[in-house]
């Protein structure tokens, strides 16, 4: 909210980490809350942000049949340990709630680490027959993981984000779902945010504690490394055991529900940040841009109604088309304005001055365009709209070139420890012997993960890139966030 | 979720209480979660009409220049105790986290009640100089606050809600943002939810724990009693001396900033309950209605295909003019879905059967109306959505009626505790001698509190209704939720 004195953002190259913490404070969007360990406080422009993401995806639920619903922050402790891989893997990141009303409590409660076992619990009372079937719920809500690293955004011990839970009456039907939320992320991936990514599904390693199987989009940053932006869990009927939710079929037998889940989170925002951002800031797709235009007047003494005159009519003609304008006048040197909005992600930025209203043009400069170009003052809404769907798509084509460009196939050890050597990343395509083991020794060497077993791998006899085995199909590897 | 074997709603002159539980039972609105001590579920029909509740509210917000964003959910216990007023109001009711990740924590956390505390540690982070303010924030979160007796929606330990923040470089100013949200939730509370409120300033006892002064609305429910439906405080330089938030002036002192703060809950979804339902279950002003219009085909043998076509058009007409419907075509009896979508709450009805596609009319029944009217199909668009803006208004005079009936001025203590007998409650406008002491006598002796002085209160010269001495004006009493 003090933005008047703007720090350099570090180059990229200089330092990634540095760079991504630079941009993330110079566009305003959060700041690390320090006196609460692991936790951050999204600023306004950053929420503006996830409430774009929010409404799209939102009403890509409505539009599939969910319903939100709101359940309980606390759960009750014995809760979590109903399903064994579920309390295994979340226990040593809980945050939990002793004492309440001034007394210490009888049972603890956790902070929900994810809402699995508490929206099982009420599934089992909802649910009685197979015309409760489907039963679609998603919630947006804050959850706690005490996590030991942190990054903004990226990894932090509180998170917002929306979890979807669902119950069906065949595995064949769940499994429908998993891959339907799935297209919903990887479309949302792709056309909202302009983020390429590779579907696929998680080794048993790295799937969701609990789940049979998890399915999962990975996006590359532009230091190579993967981003899980989203996953989409085949619970089975492992939670339909653990808190009996069983329903009666049409043929009057009892059976458990097969359960889905799905989420993404805030982490979505770090992914943005890094697929399109620069060495001058912040760089957003225009349908997630909470302004997509900034107006600039150039005031000197005399012109001044003139160009504000002008400024105001470009803002409503913009306006009009549904887009969101700022008309900056506030008193501030223009080139103090185009590096606020530079630094931003603003995509577009329009300059108006007495001479470009004298001329009936105004200037125009896009987020990463080198200069500045001169367009007619006619017709300009309708260029404006069209200029934004062209940058939305540029940027998208962009990070699938860069993609392209750092994606290998790998076929020997060595080639694959120089390719990942130091802080290197790349997405590369090897053959895997599908042992936890060989993935577990190639982590412990490299820090380097399978991200996921791509959906389209096509069959291909080889061995495995570390210990020989024979493998079916090439995996994806790759360092991650 | 199992709607399949409703029960019977509890009259309202049998047991108010029970009636408004079935009253949210029957509609699916929530349940209690039992297992988390104070806690509730919003089920998807109740958190239909919360979304709307925000939607509306969100966008009055942003109109008047405020900024979401979002605070953590923990804040260090410490902060708690800085404010004097504020740590001795909320500590009975704190839920303390003493652990996270496995360990003991150095310093406790407690899940916020209200945000004042970590918010302002914020703001000093944020504001340097006046050009900073005035700072303008709300949030929507959870909050938690460990109460003894709850009541759904009403009073739960957890509940949802937003909380603005804002900061300022004088009194004055803060005082016209203090009265600008008052304002706006007067708006909501009469135009949305059709349900008329009195706008006041609390006493020093009612007010929030740290506040100058506290305004508020206070509406009638059904049984005379009041519900306190939203604050908007004063916090004068309490928070800001509490936390060190000072700006430098544009002469170039040092100042502390003067903050405002104000919210609303999930509690207004029980104040639209107990304002316009009956025992027929649920009703709702159209402005936060989920579902407008339920249409429901009487689908018999060899008409079905032209019943059904009826009903699609008929959806896409209302659809398109911007209302929700559902097209009801369910297996089950005509009865069955009345009896439902009238416990729902859906303003309006529409049957169609074989008969009436010949006649080119339908079956039309608003939620309050004693019977059927037929109405011409052509022009059907149209009248739906005027029956609707009617059916809003009739709502508020309804409650305004009810509310001006159940309005009396009470000179004498005698006839202040027979209407305040038992559990009978209305809204009386009586003088008080302006003491913490004598508030708390009659409290003690009725349960009847001052709800707020209104703020358009006459100067008349009286005498306490308790303690017989001079007063210069009505405050308005009344029992309250």
């Amino acid at each position: 909210m003090n933005e008047k004195s703007p720090d350099r953002i570090t180059p990229r190259a200089e330092d990634y980490s540095r760079w991504y913490l630079d941009v993330i404070r110079q566009a305003n969007l959060a700041e690390a809350a320090e006196v609460v360990k692991g936790c951050m406080v999204i600023k306004p422009h950053g929420y503006a942000i996830w409430e774009k993401i929010q409404r799209a995806l939102d009403d890509m639920f409505k539009a599939t049949g969910h319903q939100n619903a709101y359940f309980p922050l606390l759960i009750p402790e014995s809760f979590i340990t109903k399903e064994a891989e579920h309390v295994e893997g979340f226990s040593p990141e809980l945050a939990v709630v002793t004492h309440a009303g001034g007394k210490k409590l009888e049972e603890n409660y956790v902070i929900r680490p994810t809402s699995e076992t508490i929206i099982g619990h009420f599934f089992s009372r909802w649910i009685e027959s197979y015309r409760d079937l489907p039963m679609l719920i998603n919630q947006w809500a804050n959850v706690m993981r005490w996590e030991l690293r942190t990054r903004m955004f990226l990894r932090t011990s509180e998170f917002l984000w929306q979890e979807g839970h669902t119950a069906h009456a065949s595995h064949e039907e769940a499994r429908e779902e998993v891959l339907r939320m799935l297209g919903i992320y990887s479309k949302f991936a792709e056309e909202w945010m302009a983020m390429p990514i590779i579907r696929g599904v998680k080794t048993q390693t790295e799937k969701f504690a609990g789940a049979l199987e998890s399915y999962c989009i990975e996006a590359m940053m532009q230091d190579g490394k993967a981003l899980q932006a989203g996953t989409s869990h085949d619970l089975g009927q492992n939670f339909g055991k653990a808190f009996d939710v069983r329903f009666q079929t049409a043929e009057g037998k009892m059976e458990y529900v097969w359960q889905t889940s799905w989420g993404v989170s805030t982490r979505l925002i770090g992914g943005l940040i890094m697929t399109h951002s620069d060495d001058n800031g912040l760089v957003l797709p225009p349908k997630l841009a909470p302004i997509h235009i900034a107006i600039v007047p150039i005031l000197k003494a005399g012109s001044e109604a003139i160009v504000v005159e002008a400024g105001e009519s470009v803002k409503k003609e913009l306006s009009d088309r549904g887009l969101s304008v700022v008309f900056d006048t506030r008193d501030y040197k223009p080139g103090f304005k185009y590096f606020e909005w530079e630094q931003k992600g603003v995509p577009l930025r329009i300059e108006i001055g007495p001479k470009d209203v004298e001329k009936g043009s105004v200037a125009v400069k896009g987020r990463l365009a080198d200069k500045k170009e001169f367009w007619e003052r006619a017709g300009l809404g309708e260029r404006v709209v069209k200029w934004l769907d062209n940058f939305q798509q540029e940027l998208f084509e962009t990070a699938r070139e860069r993609r392209k460009d750092n994606t290998v196939r790998i076929d020997t050890w060595d080639e694959f420890k120089s390719v990942f050597a130091d802080q290197d990343s790349k997405f590369a395509y090897c053959h895997w012997d599908g042992t936890a083991e060989t993935e577990a020794k190639i982590k412990e060497e490299t820090r380097v993960t399978v991200r996921c077993i791509p959906e389209n791998a096509e069959e291909e006899d080889g061995a495995c890139v570390f210990s020989g085995k024979p493998s079916k199909r090439r995996v994806l590897f790759a360092k991650a966030y």
